[in-house]
C-alpha cells in the first residue's frame, strides 16, 4: 500500500515539472482517465486542479465518499455545479496561467469558463499532454499483463465452442462470460466476432450470422482489469481453406511479423507503420484500410498512434498494438493483432495467443 | 423498410428547418449518436454535413462498407484525415455559415478547423442542439420498450440468484448474462450492484463483497437494444429489515411516487425535481445527493435534465428517468428508478419492476 500511495504524488510531480515549459502555474484536468492516472479516483465525473503546491480533486455529491476513499491523500472539494466549483478553486488558489486539456474540453465548456474569468489566462495544451499516460510504470504493466492474460485465455477457451450452428453473437457472449468469470472488470471495447463476409468489415458488430465451412473467423477482443485494457485479434478459419485464403493469411502474418520486429525504443511510429504496410506491396496495400496500431492503457485507443502521419517516437515502457489486416469487401477479411510492451531493442508481447494459422475442425 | 428509410430524411428536414433561426447554411455533426440518429450509420467514427440540399456522411476506410450498407440513401465520402475531409467538403459544397456542436467539439479540433478556413464562419450551437434527440418517434419508443423489457426481466430473474455467499460481482455478471441471452446488444452503462455499506455510494462499482442479513441491495441496471438504452434501479433488502430501514425505503418510495406523479407535458423539469426532493424534508434532503433524473435514448444520460437548475420543459414523447435516493455514508443507501415516457397528462413506465419493498428470504 505504501508503494501504491507514492505512485500518484510521483505522477503529479512529473506533470508539475513541465509547468515552466508550458508557461503555466496550474493545470486543470477534466479527462477522467487522466484524473484516475494522477489521483487514483475512478468515478465518472469530476475535475482535478494541480498548481505548484497543491492537487485538489473536485467531485459532486454522488462521488464524495468514493473520492475520499480512493484519493485519501488529496484535498477533496464537493461542488454542485462543476464550472462554479472550478471557478471558486481558481480564485481561492489564486491561479493565473491555467493550462487545460484542449483535446478534451469542449468549445462550450471553454467559452463558459472564459466568460467567468477576469484576468486569468487559459492556455490550451493538446500535443503537450498527448503522451501523459504513454509511459507505463511497473504497476501499470502488471495490470496490463493481467488484462492480456485474461483476454487471451478467453479466446483460447472459446475455440472449442466454435461449431456448426454457432453464431457471431453466441461466440461474443461466450467470450465475455469467460473473461468476466476469470476476473475481468468489463470488456475494453465492443467485442468483434465476424464470420465470412462480415470479416471484411474491420469494425463489424456481432450478428446472428451462423458459421459456415470455409469462413474466416475474426475475433477482436479485449478486457479491462482494474481500469487497464488489453487488445488482441485472432483470425481462424473454419474447417477448410482455399489456397487464396492461405496466401492472404500468410501475407498478413508476414506484415504482422515485420511490425512486431520493427518495434523498439527510438523507432518512429510512422516507420513501424511503413514497414508493416509495405509488406502488402502495390497489389494489396489498398486492402489494408487502417493504421498499424495505437497505444493502449486506461483507454483502449490512446497515444502513441502508429500510422502513416504519426509524429510519435516509440520509447521504452510504451504499450502499443500491431494489427495489420486485409479486407476484401463482400468476401472476407483477416486481421492479426497483439498488444506489446516497447523494450530497448525489441518488444514483449503481452497478449498470448499464437498467431500461426489455426484451422478449426 | 420503406417506413424506416423515410425516418432519416424526416429527421434531417427537421434539423434543416432550424437553419434560419441559427443563421447558418449548414451544420457539421461529429457526435456519433447524433450522426446515428440522422443517418442510421452506427460506426464509431465519422462526420456528417447537412446543408440546404445535401446530407453527406464522411467516414474513414474502416467504415466505408458499413456506411454504404447503413446509410444507403446518403452521399458517402471516404477520408484519410477527418479534418482534411471535412475541409474539402466545406469548399466543394461552398458552405459559408457553418454550425457545429459546441458541446461536443473540442477546443483543439475547433482551433485546427478554424485555422484552415478562409472567410467561412463557424457558429457554435450548444443549447440550440441540446434537445435534438429528446423527442422520441414511434420507432424509437418501440426500441426503448424492448430495451426496458429485457433489463427488467433480467432484474426479475436475478432475484432468485440472491443467496448467502453471493457477491456483488457474481450478481452483476448474472444480470448481464441473462440480459445478453434475452437479446440485449450490450449493457447501457457499468452495472451497479451494491450491498450494505456499498449501497451508500450512488455510483458504486461491484466488488467481491458478499451479501449479509440486513443488507440493502441496490441494483442499477440498463441495456442497449439496437442502440437505445434502458435505465432502472431496484433496492431490495436481504432477509430482515429494521424499522429505520423500512421508514427510509418508504420515504424514497414516496419521493419516487411524487416524481412519477408530477411528470406530464408542459411541466418544468426543475419542478419535478423540486416536488421529488421536497418529499425528504429538511432532515433528509441532504442525503439525496444528486438530481432527480435525466433523459434517456441513444445515450443513457442525455437531455432533458431533471435537477434544481434545469431549464428544460418536459414534452410529450420525451423519455426520462425518475430516480430519488437516500445515502447514509458508511451505513447504507436506497434508490428507486424508472424510465418513463412523457404523455400529455401523465407518463408511461417503460421499465417494469414493481417498486414496492421486496424482502429476499
Amino acid at each position: 500500500m505504501q508503494r501504491k500511495s507514492n505512485m500518484f504524488p510521483a505522477r503529479i510531480s512529473r506533470v508539475r515539472s513541465k509547468f515552466p515549459d508550458y508557461k503555466i502555474d496550474s493545470l486543470l484536468f477534466f479527462n477522467m482517465n487522466n484524473i484516475r492516472y494522477l489521483s487514483g479516483y475512478t468515478g465518472s465525473d469530476g475535475a482535478l486542479i494541480i498548481d505548484g503546491k497543491n492537487a485538489v480533486l473536485l467531485v459532486d455529491g454522488r462521488y464524495i465518499t468514493q473520492a475520499k476513499q480512493e484519493a485519501a491523500d488529496m484535498e477533496i472539494i464537493q461542488y454542485q455545479d462543476k464550472i462554479k466549483g472550478v471557478l471558486q478553486s481558481i480564485k481561492k488558489q489564486n491561479l493565473r496561467y491555467i493550462g487545460f486539456e484542449s483535446d478534451f474540453v469542449t468549445v462550450q465548456f471553454y467559452n463558459h469558463l472564459l466568460q467567468e474569468l477576469h484576468g486569468e489566462i487559459l492556455r490550451p495544451l493538446g500535443n503537450e499532454l498527448r503522451l501523459i499516460r504513454a509511459y507505463k510504470d511497473k504497476t501499470e504493466v502488471l495490470l496490463m499483463k493481467k488484462a492480456a492474460e485474461i483476454s487471451s485465455a478467453a479466446i483460447f477457451s472459446v475455440i472449442s465452442e466454435i461449431k456448426t450452428g454457432c453464431s457471431e453473437k453466441d461466440l461474443a457472449l461466450q467470450l465475455e462470460m469467460i473473461a468476466r468469470q476469470e476476473g475481468a472488470d468489463q470488456i475494453a471495447f465492443e467485442t468483434i466476432v465476424a464470420f465470412g463476409e462480415n470479416s471484411a468489415l474491420p469494425h463489424a458488430t456481432p450478428t446472428g450470422r451462423k458459421i459456415k465451412k470455409g469462413d474466416f473467423i475474426v475475433i477482436d477482443f479485449g478486457v479491462k482489469y482494474k481500469g487497464y485494457c488489453s487488445d488482441e485479434t485472432c483470425t481462424f478459419i473454419f474447417q477448410e481453406i482455399t489456397e487464396e485464403q492461405k496466401r492472404a493469411y500468410q501475407l498478413v502474418k508476414k506484415a504482422y511479423d515485420q511490425g512486431i520486429g520493427a518495434v523498439a525504443a527510438g523507432v518512429a511510429a510512422a516507420d513501424v507503420d511503413h514497414l508493416t504496410r509495405n509488406t502488402f506491396g502495390d497489389k494489396y496495400e489498398k486492402y489494408f484500410s487502417h493504421g498499424t496500431g495505437h497505444g493502449v492503457g486506461l483507454e483502449v485507443h490512446e497515444a502513441p498512434r502508429l500510422n502513416t502521419v504519426s509524429p510519435d517516437i516509440l520509447e521504452e515502457q510504451m504499450v502499443v498494438t500491431i494489427e495489420p489486416g486485409l479486407y476484401f469487401p463482400g468476401r472476407w477479411g483477416i486481421r492479426i493483432e497483439d498488444t506489446v510492451l516497447v523494450k530497448k531493442n525489441s518488444c514483449e508481447k503481452l497478449t498470448k495467443m499464437d498467431k500461426g494459422l489455426i484451422i478449426i475442425e
